[in-house]
């Protein structure tokens, strides 16, 4: 869908917010990638100037494809924010806290829709668009990262929810006495099965590499190495998602479940025990050809998904 | 909304099949009630004679109340059931295995649309259309009872799935490993928290009522009456209750959560852990504001959400 006054095939400007890195695409009306820009996320800066430098990538990458008019902006940002308004406190970014971005870039692009979500449900939506999930009806897009996020798609639609919270996989409680959770909760999937709390659970198994900041993708390394611990914690990680697709499947009647993030590199030594700890609890007949595959659009997810807020907004954005 | 062709006002004939007993009413535009027939479920009779019975019951009911014209016939049956075509296997009602429900309708009302639905998610409609969940747009209507069932209504609309199965809350896993559950899996909600289940782990706690086939409703009325083995039944059900609800609110983004059938009358004993357990698991800000509260519109409730997919087809039904 082209927004009205756009000319046809214009692209949406992407954009995609994290604490690590700020990303920027103009994508085409197909989900193609025309044109990338990335930065990482400055450190020691208020808001005003992170501002500065994304407003900065989004300018180079813009004047440097021939400054085409464009059909709307795109963003996916860290939660949690306050949706559809967008006035965002992202977890992993301390110099955003309420931070209006929608407000902003409706400033910096007037006349333009400009439209933000949470980067894992872009992600999803992706996912669903022109990924793992296309032309099913019935979607569940997740990252197993350093957080487990995702987002739904139901009826061939984005499932926001009262709040636009909807799909926090990630806060699926997979074991009630288990370990305590950054939400608050206990034994929710992300407790379980994030990149640093498992990397915390293979240390006190023994596990040693590069000391405290080893992360969930140098654990995945490690299992594919063969390492015992590692290839335990793969184990522990995909029983819980297991579980929790398995719930969410049961109450969401899903035919598709991509799960990507760092995580999901582990390949087989995750997706075997996920699979078999699904197999186990999802044992009503219409749970049976759920298919749960690796997402199939890697790092650009992200942006396609936040163009396809533009691109595709009568499946994908169901506000103002 | 009244189907093309029926005048203006005409009444759904709404149909609640069960194992127990069969219910059928005539039902305005509005949801009122405005004629009333049941039967009890026979046993010892073959398909046919089943929906003999069934239709006898029917004619009764309409030709009482005048032989008003009918804007459509609306059917809650037991499932599962293959949907839409409504081919129905009810687990409590052997004589009907494959048996095409909604064919036969179809048959005996020709020209009316015939529409059938799991008898859980007609009453999860009917607290959406007329009871506690009125006028929210995120809301999980739930019956816990012989088994524990539910409907999922998002964004002002049933969700299906890809099956028609959503709402499947009675397989949201609570305790992996727990209990086993009928389905085969392992520690789902209903394999710890259906009256049955419940009142067998009773007795293994020592609760003696009337022999083997004591009820969920017999142990939440001796919980009133103050047994501890009954009170602690009751915690168990609703921590179990609790968590489930927790997983669904974080994954749907809901705004009412809606508790009928035998076991919610046990009342603050069963709701009082019930909400204990969700306030500790339910930690992200944006489930602070969801309401679970008792189902408001009781035994008419299948009946009423029955009617519900022909007076208020375009947010209740969403197949041919």
């Amino acid at each position: 869908m082209t927004e009205p006054g756009a000319p046809a095939g214009a692209p949406a400007l992407a954009v995609d917010i994290g604490g690590t890195k700020l990303a920027a695409a103009l994508v085409g009306p197909g989900g193609r990638v025309l044109a990338y820009e990335r930065a990482a996320t400055p450190r020691d800066v208020d808001g005003e100037g992170l501002w500065r430098t994304l407003a900065a990538l989004l300018d180079g990458l813009v004047a440097g494809a021939g400054s085409p008019p464009l059909a709307g902006v795109g963003v996916g940002c860290g939660g949690p924010m306050a949706w559809p308004a967008a006035e965002v406190s992202p977890l992993n970014i301390p110099a955003w806290r309420g931070f209006p971005l929608r407000a902003r870039f409706r400033g910096r692009y007037p006349g333009l829709p400009v439209r933000v979500h949470n980067d894992a449900i872009c992600v999803a939506i992706a996912e669903h668009w022109r990924g793992a999930g296309r032309g099913r009806g019935n979607v569940l897009g997740m990252v197993v990262s350093t957080g487990v996020g995702g987002g739904l798609v139901l009826a061939g639609r984005l499932v926001d929810g009262a709040s636009g919270n909807a799909g926090h996989i990630g806060h699926v409680i997979v074991d009630p006495d288990g370990p305590p959770c950054e939400c608050g909760g206990r034994g929710c999937l992300e407790a379980v099965a994030r990149g640093p709390g498992l990397a915390a659970w293979a240390r006190d198994q023994g596990w040693r590499r590069d000391g405290p900041d080893a992360t969930g993708v140098e654990l995945a390394a490690d299992a594919r190495r063969g390492h015992p611990i590692a290839v335990a914690a793969m184990r522990r990680a995909g029983r819980a998602l297991g579980i929790a697709i398995a719930s969410a499947t049961h109450l969401c009647d899903l035919e598709v479940v991509a799960v990507g993030g760092g995580l999901s590199q582990a390949g087989a030594l995750l997706f075997d025990p996920l699979e078999e700890a699904f197999r186990a609890h999802a044992r009503m007949d219409f749970a049976r050809g759920v298919r749960i595959v690796p997402a199939a659009l890697g790092q650009p997810a992200g942006l396609i998904g936040a163009a396809a807020l533009i691109h595709a907004g009568e499946r994908y954005w169901n506000a103002d």
